[in-house]
């Protein structure tokens, strides 16, 4: 019979979420599994395995009607179908997902990076709907960056291209990375740079906020993002400064690939203008004269989950 | 009869190089004509328009046997075949080059920009020869960039991709740049940047140096680069500082691109080791660990005006 469905899944830290998906982009059915409770990869590639016979279950044919599986995982290679030397996984080293996924399931896997999966999602379903030149630029725990150019994902000579995360904003007395560099974009402009930026801000000056009735270690990007919300001014000034650093660097990009389009999207996206309208200020303060004002800067118009998946499940398609 | 040649013509601030290329991409004649004292962009095409006829006329058949004039210039359009606010030339807005040239002289033009063309010329003879994946670094009055992604050159979404002289290096008190932003790479990285860099040493240190010799405004980065070579260890220390900020600014582009190698190009590059051994170390210093000693640092193997002229006339092959 035919192959009529791929499975996407996207590996974050955290969790690992997966879909069945048709061939009109619709998410047949969904599952979740623990990515970080496996420090063992072959523990959770049975798991993974499991859950995705699981969900195969929910369509007419099964397994037999399962084309192949995408993946999208931090630092995946699209050219090898490794994972490797991932800083927010506790896989070390460098781990043929593919493979050891491919041999469970018996299916074909393809693999990349979770932001060039995102992208492609976008690209296919989303608000790069059309475009051929965009940069997909995902704000979550960290800051990853899938950079389309003439329609296709830039893999780079080795698959690992569009580490924009790691680019160095800040050169001097920048803040420690997770990835052992010092003043990277990810520690200011993604969930916990917000977060960073908050405890700095508190313990550095004795502005008044309501932030301050929280405890100084556990506050997040969303305590930050309601308090601005509300009005608090420093909180406010977190994210003009989250998107300033952001801005800035986009133009940078900018100047690289010459997109038609950012699209930024993940949990800090849900501010809204709180960090929408910085980053926009910022982008054209530091952008050529040509392409002031012409770049457009745009939210992903998938939910979250919905755009990994099926940016993986796309890969599934070529495989 | 055969279209047997193509014509490259280089566009630089000052002068303008040309060459008759044949098939195998021998420059079988020259010429030059000035560029800065045409103010007036109609006369430089009557002369340009001269200097091609002039080139013809040294080959069997003459303009019969011209397939097309490939042009490499400042801020060329190779989608529009326009030179558009280029700062370092005289010629203000968008101009067509290409159609004026083409109406000119009775041949399909094709353009681009100057650090792209040195890229298909270095692609298609020099040390970038097989390589899919490498960036060139135009080190010239200013600093260019030629981005090769899969074996075609990066134009992106509307024909500038490639701007990488004016990423921000330096985000706070940056240097004033030509093109009216601060902190630009060109600013540090280009040979008037190595001038500047050597005037704020001389003027905030009492450092002895041979350079003292010189009026102070008349230094250039070839005084700069005989005195290094002498052993003078402040104008060593200028090419240290050079090399650290454009390699890591290199660091950048490689998070962005991940290419094979990079080919360093243009008059910076002929004081050898003093610019090669600081970039290189810089790049490493700022890549994240997957890439630290893997990417490649070149020099380009063409004579400077030959790789330009050179991958100019590549494109006319496509006119």
């Amino acid at each position: 019979m035919d192959k009529k469905y791929v499975i996407g899944v996207d590996i974050g830290g955290q969790t690992s979420k997966l879909g069945i998906v048709d061939a009109r982009g619709n998410v047949v059915a969904q599952n979740v599994i623990r990515t970080d409770t496996h420090e063992d990869v072959n523990l959770y590639v049975k798991d993974l395995g499991a859950a995705i016979r699981t969900l195969a279950e929910q369509v007419d044919g099964g397994m037999g009607a399962v084309r192949g599986v995408g993946i999208g995982a931090p630092n995946g290679n699209y050219y090898r179908g490794t994972i490797e030397f991932a800083p927010n996984l506790r896989w070390k080293g460098v781990v043929p997902l593919a493979d050891l996924i491919s041999a469970e399931v018996g299916l074909p896997v393809k693999l990349t990076n979770d932001a060039n999966a995102a992208a492609v999602g976008e690209m296919t379903y989303g608000a790069a709907r059309g475009m051929k030149d965009f940069i997909m630029i995902t704000l979550g725990t960290g800051v990853g960056s899938g950079i389309v150019v003439g329609g296709n994902v830039l893999y780079g000579h080795d698959g690992f291209a569009g580490e924009l995360g790691h680019v160095t904003q800040v050169r001097n007395n920048g803040r420690l990375c997770g990835c052992g560099k010092t003043g990277c974009l990810e520690a200011y402009a993604s969930a916990i740079g917000v977060a960073r930026t908050a405890r700095e801000l508190l313990e550095t000056t004795q502005r008044p906020s309501t932030l301050r009735d929280l405890p100084l270690d556990a506050i997040t990007s969303k305590d930050v993002a309601e308090a601005a919300a509300q009005g608090d001014g420093l909180a406010i000034d977190i994210f003009n400064f989250t998107g300033h650093m952001l801005g800035a660097a986009l133009a940078d990009f900018v100047a690289f690939s010459s997109p038609e389009a950012i699209i930024l999207f993940g949990g800090l996206t849900k501010s809204g203008d709180l960090i929408y309208k910085p980053v926009v200020e910022a982008l054209n303060n530091n952008l050529l004269p040509l392409w002031r004002g012409k770049v457009k800067v745009e939210f992903s118009e998938l939910k979250e989950s919905d755009a990994a998946i099926l940016g993986a499940s796309a890969l599934a398609w070529e495989a």
